[in-house]
């Protein structure tokens, strides 16, 4: 990834990661005109000298503009990216409300949920670890999540009213790859039937059929 | 903590949680009329019956109106209070991106710098542990999170633009604590200025000479 001059906006991510895809669905759903680096973060490549030279503290996903601006985190560049360009209002509620409870579940999908269904199947499917390597709280941790939205999906199709929102873009990342962490989504079955409704909804492949 | 009806705007929290106190200074700035209900979470509270029938899920901070809407997630509370109060649009930049540059600052707070700091905090001066019986992993996390603060202050004044915004307050309410968590603030010279300068700010006194 040699570190050169951008001609317009450039998400810098990696497609193993549901964060960077967060990122990456709702450009695509807004149709705009932008470049995809990919950044192997198991390779290390988010802490390569080039990488670093475009993003000092080594994450992805970031988003980049020709004028020099970047933004870190998933579901800031998620929000800023559907509320400045034509038709990314129809993902985020229009009353304040149901959109505080979007936005409440955003922050609770990353310090709830992420930090458990994602960081489980980072060291089990992609680092390739043995269970008995793994953090042990990690997996009640993660069942207590989708507990969580077993509960609220049991009385609405949606996070955040009635049609899908940031919300269910930012927990279906992980939750669609939840198997991989070594969670078993039929134990939550109103999940499983969400999974399928919201990657419907974004027009991206069921990820249990996918690659 | 008697299960009542309420009458107005009622915050449910710990005085000693710093997530709380987030949505407490904001109500505070904007003289909202709400009331405060202590939940004493070392104490168990949180799981208690009586406030399980009012947030099932057992958690503080808590928003709660009188029509029975509820809202969890302390940032996601004081953005709803700022966005939808008046005088709350000074705690929020106008400007879409650099909105977006606070927005970001409130996810890695919650990501990177509560689970670090606020954790250890807990552990060691809450629930009164040894070092040695703390998570070894939550020290150099929690000095990264303060170095990336520091890098940040060395250049500007504030998180966001140039005044306070909420993610000032969202990320001095553990910051301040820090040493209470084993952290040595005088290591981050402009973290140290910052709280003082926020504190000021938001007219909260200073942790230290606190109680």
């Amino acid at each position: 990834m040699p570190h050169r001059e951008i001609t317009r906006l450039t998400l810098y991510g990696n497609l193993v990661s549901g964060n960077c895809l967060k990122t990456r669905w709702v450009a695509d759903a807004l149709g705009l005109d932008y470049d995809w680096v990919e950044i192997d973060v198991v390779k290390g490549e988010a802490q390569s000298a080039s990488y670093l030279a475009v993003y000092p503290f080594g994450k992805v996903p970031l988003a980049r503009w020709p004028d020099g601006r970047t933004l870190p985190e998933s579901n800031a560049i998620m929000l800023y990216l559907a509320e400045t360009h034509p038709g990314g209002n129809k993902f985020i509620p229009s009353d304040p409300f149901v959109k505080a409870q979007m936005m409440s579940w955003l922050f609770w999908e990353q310090y709830s949920h992420e930090t458990a269904i994602a960081v489980r199947r980072y060291h089990k499917h992609l680092l390739g670890k043995a269970d008995s390597d793994i953090d042990p709280e990690l997996l009640p941790k993660g069942k207590r999540a989708l507990q969580r939205m077993q509960t609220h999906l049991s009385q609405a199709d949606w996070f955040a009213g009635d049609r899908v929102t940031l919300a269910d873009i930012a927990l279906v990342a992980y939750t669609r790859w939840a198997h991989e962490g070594g969670f078993d989504l039929s134990e939550f079955p109103a999940v499983e039937r969400w999974v399928s409704r919201t990657e419907a909804a974004l027009g991206i492949p069921h990820a249990r059929e996918a690659a």
